[in-house]
């Protein structure tokens, strides 16, 4: 057994869940095989702890990292900030220019506040919204986070399970919430519409992810933007994870439609961390007849990481890099599905490949996932259905990549079958139900 | 105008509030004087933008710090750790160290999870409280954070009064969580009692600071421990200001009395964020039947920080350290106090003066206050009416400190009344009241 699977068993006895991130839980890989920790972290290279180096074609630290591990520009600025101290009874200034540069690049946005993570940010957002608005209700459209007011969509029983995980409890999100969080379908505009009808001006806010895959619904956005104006409800976009992958900032810029709150969080930081809510002064405004704040909030790494992740983006056009790579790996990617007659696709946005295996059966889905991680791992890459592409991803290295794709999937394209892939499968199958999880 | 002061009005523009923490704005010290916004820090020395050099008998960024600013072993630890990569899609194993080195410190504590702030922290704490006992009701004696089920207390006019600012509204805190949080004076065993009697096994959990003042209320916590496990419910310790204080971690392990859980936060990481959530294993277990999860909380300068500032608290004996440092202070104190007959009086924890002017008039009590911070800063002081002091405080700057404190404090105490201090006071008072802020 590896180093890393033997400290992640002693790991699971003493941190309930084993780690403080279900995404980066080995079990959503490749159960007992994974090798769950690293020592160290450069480009898109992963060193285990049993030093074997990996070359990460996955989830890129869930997205935190477009300018890969460890870019050297924004670690010798934090360390330089650190030097200088990362805290103090006064305040950092960096705190200011990155909300004046944050305002600059994001139209329709005046005010920003900041925390250290995205479920604090988007948590921000709709404390802001209800303050505004002075009513409970939050339709949401998309993944928030573990707050209470988020999983309390799942009071009523299911809500989530098209949204997030199949079968998410919300245990311990008390039960007077039931009925202040409603769910509604990306794309969905008529059931969107219904919901409105239904609640009216008891919304205070709609929060969406304004695009998770490929394809942006303009329609459905639209309609979310003329709604709840019409009631003067707030409308929230949660770029979170979209954010810095279409553009420098949140993806909303490049579209007509403008949200009342923007949230931001992982690419911000590029690996450190810092989250941000941006809106329009009247709204945000209403952050001050609440209590909002934290201490660890003002801290300054955070601060200048984010400061240098915008300058690098714009100073090397990241995004431009970011796109032409995204549209390289799909062309190889298509080309190998095509050349195969495998009838794998990709849905993800363009700098972050999402594959679907498109078996028409869950199970046997995450049994050829499985399959892929763990042969794939064998020949040192790191590897799932999502790829969060970055600035060190490069031809090169995608083009090394298929090359082992392509020899895999060569010999097991006419075996994607249940039979072969417990006969070939050491271990569990991976997880992506959360009760397994438990 | 400062450097400082003028930067800090234009953020009051783009940022509402100013800041991300209300005890770090300018208000609370010297409205319209103070320096705001900082350079560089170093043990107990801040530089301001405009260069100037103070010593910190203030806050020392409200207790993160209790190794002094910039502490080498710390910094060196977290810029290593930033080369060998501040995260990766693998975990960082000092995560599990970190856990294993908290579980061998504190007494009862068999299970740890990990967030980035205390109000986080102690969200997750009564998250797994709510979802152990499968009830909603929590008392609290304490401050707590900004988070819903805190500021749902005060959903019911006034009940934050005692215990955090006065007027604090609980606007964006869905109403529907009214009666989710009763509130209980700390050391009021009787209405402890009575709130126990009243919701019985309706409560989840007791959340409480068990001493934020010179003396434990040890009675008040015993019978805490037995109404708790009577019923059932959940006994909390929150540790994020006292963690740290008295020893290595958290205050508690210095008694009889064994809560379920126990969150640190703030000195946990000596100025890098990092909180923590430790309990016992049947209890924390509920963890694993919700959703509690974000991807920042898998960053590793945190965790490195937590290692190193254990280990030189163990080490170097910082507890001890400490104590005496506080016993120093105090000494010097009284005596000046005696010299000068001032009834001002040290009430805070050892390590943790505060000073109470017991002028018997509140806003007496702040203009004498305001008007030290004001004539202290003239001589290079950071001064407020807390003090933590750190590792980085000696007899030397005390004496130095008591020094000019003395001067100061000889020439106008038989002024210490309101004509005297309107006409001296260059500016607005400072503030204390939240409303006051916005």
């Amino acid at each position: 057994m590896s180093k890393g699977q033997k400290l992640y068993k002693k790991a699971k006895k003493i941190i309930p869940g084993g780690n403080q991130l279900l995404s980066k839980r080995p079990e959503m890989f490749l159960p007992n095989l994974w090798p769950s920790y690293y020592k160290k972290s450069k480009g898109i290279k992963v060193w285990d702890l049993n030093g074997k180096c990996y070359k990460d074609f996955s989830i890129m630290s869930i997205g935190q990292c477009p300018l890969g591990y460890a870019y050297k520009e924004i670690n010798d600025s934090v360390k330089n900030a650190i030097d200088r101290g990362s805290t103090s009874t006064l305040n950092s200034y960096e705190e200011f220019l990155l909300a004046e540069k944050l305002i600059s690049i994001h139209k329709g946005m005046d005010s920003v506040r900041f925390s250290k993570t995205g479920g604090e940010a988007c948590a921000i957002a709709v404390r802001v919204a209800r303050a505004y608005t002075n009513r409970s209700i939050i339709v949401a459209s998309g993944y928030f986070g573990w707050h209470d007011w988020y999983l309390a969509s799942n009071l009523k029983k299911g809500s989530l399970d098209k949204l997030l995980l199949p079968g998410l409890e919300p245990k311990g999100v008390p039960k007077e919430l039931l009925g202040t969080c409603v769910t509604v379908d990306y794309g969905n505009t008529e059931q969107l519409k219904k919901v409105f009808k239904k609640y009216g001006k008891r919304i205070a806010a709609f929060i969406v992810e304004p695009q998770r895959n490929r394809t942006m619904n303009y329609e459905f956005l639209n309609e979310a933007r003329k709604l709840t104006k019409k009631i003067n409800s707030v409308l929230i976009y949660c770029e979170v994870s979209s954010g810095f992958r279409i553009n420098t900032g949140g993806l909303y810029t490049n579209h007509k439609i403008i949200p009342d709150i923007v949230t931001l969080g992982k690419a911000l930081g590029n690996g450190f961390p810092i989250s941000a809510i941006m809106g329009n002064k009247d709204i945000m405004s209403a952050v001050q007849d609440s209590f909002i704040s934290s201490s660890y909030w003002t801290e300054r790494t955070g601060y200048v990481a984010g400061l240098k992740v915008i300058e690098v983006f714009q100073k090397r056009n990241i995004p431009k890099y970011l796109k032409k790579i995204g549209i390289y790996f799909d062309k190889k990617f298509t080309s190998m599905c095509n050349d195969l007659k495998i009838n794998f696709k990709n849905r993800g946005l363009i700098s972050v490949p999402i594959i679907n295996y498109n078996s028409g059966d869950q199970l046997l889905d995450r049994r050829i996932k499985t399959y892929i991680t763990q042969e794939m791992l064998k020949k040192n890459y790191l590897v799932s259905n999502v790829l969060y592409l970055s600035n060190a991803h490069n031809k090169k290295n995608i083009d090394d990549y298929f090359y082992e794709m392509h020899n895999l999937l060569f010999k097991i394209k006419n075996d994607l079958n249940h039979e072969f892939l417990i006969k070939k499968i050491k271990d569990e199958v991976c997880h992506s139900d959360f009760k397994r999880l438990t």
